[in-house]
């Protein structure tokens, strides 16, 4: 079978490239010094009993970061970044994750606690192997890398190969030559990418095989990593092969499962290796890779993106490698991890042809030029091993003097980085801030999540068999179809509420400009409020606070209502305060008081410096990226200036309440304070009956309120409902300008899944 | 307390014409032959012991039909042709409405049934009104008008009045001079209006009291209506001596209830008189109205204005009348009820006086000049009886030589109009046809209904407490709020039915062109549908049947689904007939297959003439206000010709199928012909698993499948899923142009009433 050329013939380069992606990513928790934690894995993060992202592997201080797998590389990167800032943002604040494989300050063994773990079978997995590898080999982290070809592609390959009649025998075959391919070549990435050089000595049993400033390619690729006893042989020719040795190994007691054996490419698709003859080999787990202590997450998209065309190219590769090839390049692995990695290998010759057909076959299939240029690199580092990661590494070890500091110093870095866009899931952060803010709190209690659509903010969310959907942040089934509909048309929402009982002011519709104008006698010297029918955001609205005064004012506050909606409301003023109540369920999670926008004098700055120093604040930003709005210094913020007899340049008074906006819209500059522990418990129940009328489960109600101490009372005078709102903002409430966060989002998840311990 | 005073200087002109309006209208059932019916109510309008618009009155054939009160009185004319439209189209097909208050054809007493209600005791007091009056009195039927004022205007007079301490004693007054007022003046609206000239003799119980030929002006309103025994008397002068007199008669046995005083006004706002003294009388209710036979619902919008107008005009007179002025009233109503409709009335002068005070006020409060012109034109006919509603009923019943025949022959052409437009409900034809067959549903079950958003298709329904909302003829409380976001976004619809285990067809998602046209590889000699992701109604979509054949085809295809969207999707093109399923909660209620615009060749007409004589078909017009859309012949049509070597002349062969257009939407004259029947159970069962993977309650799911008889089989070969739609139009599927009706508004009423009986 010649698959390149079938992929030539076929024009397949496109589908070639096609894959789903999985990462996992092994790393200790570690102290401000970069020595292992010996707290138990924080509950924080719900149990380890169902948690798709956050596990632990071999100890309890191991965390395992396991990402969904992705048709796009950059997506499994993704979320490897937004699982790390809910993890690092989640830790006790004395903790960090430690960026390097090889673990650095190891307790003493009795302090190394294993995985406390639910299932029992589990622990005693560990504890096996505890006996065999001792603790300390257990200890060592890396990243395995899972990977899927595209099913059409294996149909289609299938379809035009002569050799095999099963669909079934083929894919296996296709993957075991992938599988023996890259065993029989990964030195080559080893040398390139190794990142364990060195280990501090407690490390080792019977201490230090290393010279005193020796240092390695990989530590952990090496014999001193963590590997099976030599003699634990499995052949890779054919799949029967390879379960009937597998099964051997276990029979004799040699492993204690067929998970104990170590390969760096593990056959996935069933629970043991005789089911992949039926199911077919579904995906190949690739476990060579060493942390990258230089990114965050322990690996970057472009050596990620490498790996993969390494991968390929095992499949592009005309030879398959027999089983001797493998054990070959197993042998091959052995040494290369232990080379110097500021010295060439000795295997230079072989790795540079297996690069310059790797770039042969990135020209063949069209990838984009990045890539090519990459590999280049790639070869280039076989003739300069300074330029390796592992190279990198030893002269920044080198330049700190100490591993474990090194280490440290990174750890806190990271964890700051973490920290600078708190409200945001930075890998996420085309999507709205509040279905970041309910991603985080996904992840961090391990709802499985899958992102349905990203622009429309589409998730579908699952905890054992039950699905749910959520659409921006706090759509779901929970709400009927209907609420949102009624909530969209502001005269209906004032039917069904006055309906249900509840203190609605008065209004009339109209559908033209002048039968409003013609019915200016019913509001004289009325306060009322005259606004557009559906739009939202504040636009259109006049307000009559003292009263229509006369037919001209009124006929031009109707005109500019009639601009924004083809039908209007005339309404009832009322007097008051306006708060907005976030109600879900049965309960008024949260309570907002919004300040339009405005700077207090200090005697000294001038309105321009004050306006700048207010907008210094972590929270403010664009409005869409940051949970609140930089105040603008416009036109109509000059007006609201002059107003008060003031300019850009003016310096108010200390305590000078300067308002820069009449509207308190938080998209303008807006305040958000929190009021809910403040208003009184009436209203906030007049609030979750007003989102019950109208069958809404997630509602943003806006009352008028004179005095929030006082009883709420049936009448006008007492409170007021103005507006009721489907989908309403969560960001305010979560990281208001003052008061306390409400962290809406985890109420959400609550509501969706009442059975979550 | 001069009200006209308060009205002036306080600009209160608009607010004192408004109020709330409600009609009650009788009729006899008839057959052809306008004889009274002796059959029972028919059971289609569901059951008398809740139905709040069609209910039975003394007998049961005497329908009494009542609109809901609304602030408009062009809405309680809409109601009264909606009820009407109704009823006409619900009655056994020999049956029909008779127009006039004076039943024709009576039965023998013995054959008269008393209606058969559940409420004993209504039976009961209708037995009771046999013995007193006998059973032909109290066939007569009218009309009955409610009115009541603002309640801001009663406060705003209140306000600035300065006799009365209590706001509900002011009240009170208020609606008492309304109403001696009213019984003072009434005669004038019985000369105008007054329209039961004559009656068959044996309606008399000894003999007619009229000679041969003589005509009255209003029989029913005369001593030989439906009148209390001359010696009950009821004091209007102050509810206390209303409450005293009445609780009197019924006392000594003279009235068996308070409802048996037959007053022309009755106090309304409680269950007995003594009752309004603590709520205060909150309507009126005016009984005097003779059917407009001349009208197919027995009054017209301008007298229904007229009668408001002189209702006002009974508030704004100066003078109250005391007790012997409304007894005077009454006698003048007796003597102009038998008056010669073609003569002048004796009281012409006072007439003439209050017609003119009625035009004074009515320019006072500055009314639009139509309404001053109808005053003006009844006026006149003071001076000229044979202008008035009875002189011109005489006349009309002259021409025809027999009252029951003139009679019979209006309400058969009443009842053939009332099907001209089947599949709408006139009064409402600016809402969607869907919601009028939902309205006609409604009004035919009895659910109490109130449109809460006309432009918008918002309705509340209530029967008992239970209260649900409608927006556009199906979407409600069922469905839940997420199940619509699914189906609005077509990738999110295929991902959730993909998980859910349907058959969909695969896709892959661009947003650019260029990665587009980048992936064409992908689709080269693939059978492809390429579509914009979001929006409907076939826009952007094409269709590569016979495979991709080249990059230039593809990338065109690709530019035109951007026009309609940021996002577009290459989808797996199945082959097969696509067919509509409508489902409803566990079941699919209808299956639909949409033919493109055709004609048939009869080898006699052109295309031209054959597409004229199709679009003569009556479910065939805009396709807004029709079920069906005529077929255009417009640039697309001919270019469709074209490429069958047609011209709009061409004279096609008998038989020949002339397709007129490539897409089968109704909305470009496509034919909807019913499947249900045909479908394969199985496929059914498929719609209704797909609509409740979505949540959805009411769901539109578009199935491809090769063959409708064979059971499905799960695989794209059986069958597949292409769309699933919210708000699914249900017209077509109960007026289709071919095969079987099916009423889905109905099974939307059972689905949210699940009680009802």
């Amino acid at each position: 079978m010649n698959i390149q050329q079938i992929i030539r013939e076929q024009h397949l380069g496109l589908l070639f490239q096609q894959g789903s992606f999985g990462l996992e990513k092994e790393s200790q928790r570690v102290y401000a010094d970069g020595s292992v934690v010996t707290t138990p894995h924080p509950s924080l993060f719900g149990s380890r009993a169902y948690h798709p992202y956050i596990q632990t592997d071999f100890a309890e201080s191991q965390l395992e970061l396991i990402t969904p797998p992705n048709k796009k590389l950059e997506d499994s990167l993704r979320w490897l970044s937004a699982i790390h800032e809910v993890v690092l943002r989640s830790l006790p604040e004395d903790e960090y994750v430690f960026p390097l494989s090889m673990p650095a300050g190891l307790p003493a063994p009795e302090h190394i606690k294993v995985a406390q773990l639910e299932d029992q079978q589990d622990v005693a997995y560990r504890e096996h192997l505890v006996n065999v590898y001792g603790k300390n080999k257990q200890m060592v982290s890396g990243i395995h890398y899972n990977f899927q070809l595209d099913p059409d592609l294996i149909h289609t390959l299938f379809k035009w190969q002569p050799r095999f009649q099963s669909a079934v025998e083929f894919q296996n075959n296709l993957y075991l030559k992938l599988a023996k391919n890259f065993l029989r070549y990964q030195w080559i990435l080893t040398y390139l990418l190794g990142a364990a050089p060195v280990v501090q000595d407690n490390y080792f049993k019977n201490g230090s095989p290393l010279k005193t400033g020796q240092y390695v390619r990989s530590l952990r690729s090496s014999q001193y990593g963590y590997v099976n006893a030599p003699e634990i042989k499995v052949s890779f020719d054919s799949l029967e092969a390879y379960a009937n040795d597998l099964e051997h190994w276990v029979k004799s007691g040699k492993l204690i499962a067929e998970k104990e054996f170590y390969s760096n490419v593990r056959l996935r698709g069933g629970k043991k290796a005789r089911e992949l003859l039926q199911n077919g080999i579904q995906y190949l787990e690739f476990r060579l890779f060493d942390l990258n202590p230089f990114e965050p997450y322990g690996i970057n998209l472009k050596d990620a993106q490498f790996i993969h065309d390494f991968i390929l190219l095992m499949i592009w590769l005309e030879e398959t490698a027999d089983q001797q090839a493998v054990e070959l390049g197993k042998e091959k692995l052995f040494t290369v991890a232990l080379e110097n990695p500021l010295a060439e290998t000795q295997f230079r010759p072989e790795g540079e042809y297996i690069l310059q057909q790797l770039i042969t076959m990135l020209e063949d299939i069209g990838v984009e030029s990045a890539r090519i240029i990459y590999a280049k690199e790639k070869l280039a580092q076989l003739a300069d091993p300074s330029k390796t990661l592992c190279g990198r590494l030893v002269h920044a070890i080198e330049d700190d003097g100490c591993y474990q500091q090194f280490g440290a110093k990174l750890a806190q870095r990271y964890k700051q980085q973490a920290f600078e866009r708190f409200y945001a899931l930075s890998a996420f952060d085309n999507m709205e801030l509040s279905t970041q803010a309910l991603l985080f709190d996904l992840i961090q209690k391990g709802i499985k999540t899958e992102i349905l659509d990203e622009n429309d903010q589409f998730l579908s969310l699952q905890f054992g068999d039950h699905l749910e959907y959520v659409k921006n942040g706090n759509m779901t089934s929970h709400d009927s179809y209907i609420s949102p509909l009624i909530m969209e048309n502001k005269v209906v929402t004032k039917k069904v509420l006055a309906k249900a009982g509840f203190n609605v002011p008065q209004s009339v519709e109209f559908r033209s400009i002048e039968s409003a104008v013609a019915n200016y006698p019913l509001f004289e010297n009325k306060a009322v409020v005259i606004k557009p029918k559906s739009t939202n955001y504040g636009l259109g609205i006049t307000i009559f606070q003292q009263g229509v005064q006369n037919k001209e004012d009124f006929a031009k506050a109707i005109e500019i209502a009639f601009r924004e909606d083809k039908e209007i409301m005339v309404e009832d003023y009322l007097v008051g305060t306006e708060y907005r109540f976030f109600v879900l369920g049965d309960n008024t999670l949260a309570v907002l008081l919004r300040v339009p926008a405005n700077v207090i004098g200090d005697g000294k700055h001038s309105v321009t410096e004050l306006v700048a120093m207010k907008n210094d604040h972590p929270l403010r930003g664009d409005g869409s990226r940051t949970p609140l709005k930089k105040i603008a210094l416009g036109d109509i913020e000059q007006l609201q200036l002059k107003e008060q007899g003031l300019t850009v340049d003016s310096i108010p008074a200390e305590g000078q309440l300067v308002q820069l906006r009449a509207n308190s819209n938080i998209s303008t500059g807006g305040d958000s304070i929190d009021m809910t522990d403040e208003m009184h418990p009436s209203y906030k129940q007049l609030a979750v009956g007003i989102s019950k009328a109208m069958g809404a489960a997630v509602c943003g109600v806006d009352l008028i309120i004179p005095d929030l101490k006082k009883p709420a009372e049936p009448n006008l005078q007492s409170w007021g409902v103005i507006e009721a709102n489907f989908n309403p903002m969560m960001m305010m409430h979560i990281f208001p300008y003052q008061g306390k966060s409400r962290r809406l989002t985890q109420h959400v998840i609550k509501m969706l899944f009442p059975e979550m311990p």
